[in-house]
């Protein structure tokens, strides 16, 4: 493996392993597990939850259900229907079932009036992260939904969709726990309310966070964690994942050190790994990346001490210590693991493995 | 135009006017203009310079450079040189006048050792934005790079170049004035002290904000903005550019409303703008955008009242005022200018123009 410029590495046995934990989360909770593929993006690791018996799978957007139904005849976009793409939708809705999110009549009446076949309708609620979704104590609103969806015939209503973003930005795993319980709750009374008149909805919640660290999921029926394939220093932050399941690392060649300032500069900036920035958890300082040594494709955390502190376009700005400092030299490759994998990996057609290249969309 | 999903719109009047008027600036102060084209990555566009009698480019990349190959037989790779992409670097040699920089011994014996064809070699100064260069005070540093330089027949010392980088967190236009004679000083004591020497040697400065607002180049030979091509609110808020000057816009779909909000759901997140945030000028809070009402691919300033608020990886929420509220309705397209356009721009294969298609690398 040659590495000469700035590349995204994948390690098949951690994101393997992840994929079977949440499966086994997902089969011990008898929850339908129906994973965000926006993360990953590739068909080759989409079989990898093939193989393990998942069947239905949730992307962000109608280019990437039309890239995965080659393999997945289930598939929401887990995103307000966006109608001016009712071309996209009716060419995908011919081949597989695709379901699509509304929270306005403007939105049903759009995909009613024109789909060409049946299409899946799921209700936005906004279960507390204020992005976007219904009021789930505004009924009324909900009822006059439904009704829309009701006029038509080619709309079949699948029930309520959640997203508890604000977990992204939780800090202890108490405060998690009450986001999670939160968010059920309303999914319980939701589906309390209108399972008699629709006995075949379901709820669908689950965030990385919520999925990675909690152990009840009552009232939920579908849960659809993405990030956790990859993790990364996000989530280990937030404490979904240890260092060491994070699955991808970038490779970056050092192009000039600064001993004065004890500063790597690196082939490796915003262009390679998106804008992400967190905050260390000891010392508080912002951060773009921690230090990973690697190996023919692997990768080995060092302590923590060298962190990527400064980002621009192209360049990027190790603040090494002491040793990591002696240890590389202009013209090596040094890993960093990414903070936020799904931005950092939208940016790349590959994933580089120690056997080979992965393709994706 | 039928615009359905997140586009990114160019105003070519606009573009070409900012073309212009760098260059006019350039021949006023008999200055080599060589621009750098990482911001807009188009040969098309490139063109537009060409037209103009601008003969020589600046790029970030070994990729661009041979990219731009096809138009441009000089052109300045201003990053550390990366001898990773030594086999690169010998291929656009052939073809062209390549400048490359350096910045440590390691550096120069590697390029001057496997260059198979002669290579132009700037030395990078740090003029006091600390994240790469040497430090001009330290001579006997700058000597021994020049010996390195020499020993290699197939490499050509050019002289100094150095990026006030530290000039886009200026706040004033006091402050980029001091920057910029800062960097000028440093520039010509560095010339008049090699220049017995190398007679030929120059000296290489200029960012958008220094190059858009300074009227005086003293001891600069050659300037190398880029970003001025199209500005964008972050040159607006440092006083680079007027608002009507930014000659790119983003169109996205509108998918949802919040009433009790006063907030706008666009498609069109971090994977379509680039994560890069700003601060307001009156109010202080961080903002991804002002809204533009667009008009048949062109666009018109709003009262900045109604801004691109909160952004996800491919949610944006927009602030509204009440009749940007009420104007716009789910399935609408709706304007916004970007933060910044280099890494804006850098995530579109294709600009779209009220005349078609502009394709770049």
């Amino acid at each position: 493996m040659k590495i000469t410029e700035p590349t995204l590495l994948l390690d098949p046995e951690k994101c393997q392993a992840n994929i079977e934990r949440m499966v086994s989360k997902a089969k011990k909770h008898n929850l339908c597990f129906r994973p965000h593929f926006k993360t990953h993006q590739s068909l080759q690791i989409g079989k990898w939850f093939k193989n393990l018996g998942v069947t239905q799978i949730t992307v962000s957007s109608l280019k990437m259900a039309n890239y995965f139904k080659e393999d997945w005849n289930d598939i929401t976009v887990a995103f307000p229907a966006n109608t001016r793409e009712m071309e996209a939708i009716n060419i995908i809705g011919a081949d597989i079932h695709l379901n699509l999110l509304a929270e306005s009549p403007e939105t049903i009446i759009q995909l009613g009036s024109k789909a060409t076949s049946t299409l899946g309708v799921l209700i936005k609620i906004d279960v507390g992260y204020h992005r976007t979704g219904v009021d789930p104590n505004n009924i009324s609103y909900i009822d006059l939904l439904i009704q829309h969806i009701k006029q038509f015939p080619n709309l079949d209503f699948k029930g309520f969709l959640g997203h508890a973003g604000h977990s992204y930005s939780a800090t202890t795993k108490a405060e998690i726990h009450e986001i999670h319980h939160d968010s059920m709750r309303i999914m319980q009374k939701l589906k309390k309310n209108y399972h008699p008149e629709f006995p075949n909805i379901y709820t669908s919640l689950g965030d990385t966070p919520t999925c990675s660290m909690m152990d009840d999921f009552e009232g939920v029926d579908e849960i659809r964690p993405g990030n956790f394939v990859f993790y990364d220093l996000s989530q280990y932050g937030i404490g979904s994942c240890s260092i060491e399941q994070i699955a991808v690392a970038m490779a970056c060649p050092v192009v000039a050190k600064h001993v004065e300032r004890k500063e790597l500069v690196i082939y490796g900036g915003g262009i390679h790994f998106s804008k992400d920035v967190d905050t260390m958890a000891k010392s508080k300082l912002p951060y773009y990346g921690y230090i990973v040594d690697l190996h023919n494709g692997n990768w080995e955390i060092t302590d923590k001490q060298s962190y990527y502190s400064k980002m621009s376009q192209e360049h990027g700005i190790i603040q090494a210590s002491d040793e990591c400092f002696e240890k590389y030299q202009v013209g090596d490759i040094i890993g960093v693991l990414p903070i936020h994998s799904c931005m950092t990996a939208d940016l790349y057609g590959t994933y580089q493995t120690p056997s080979g290249l992965i393709e994706r969309l």
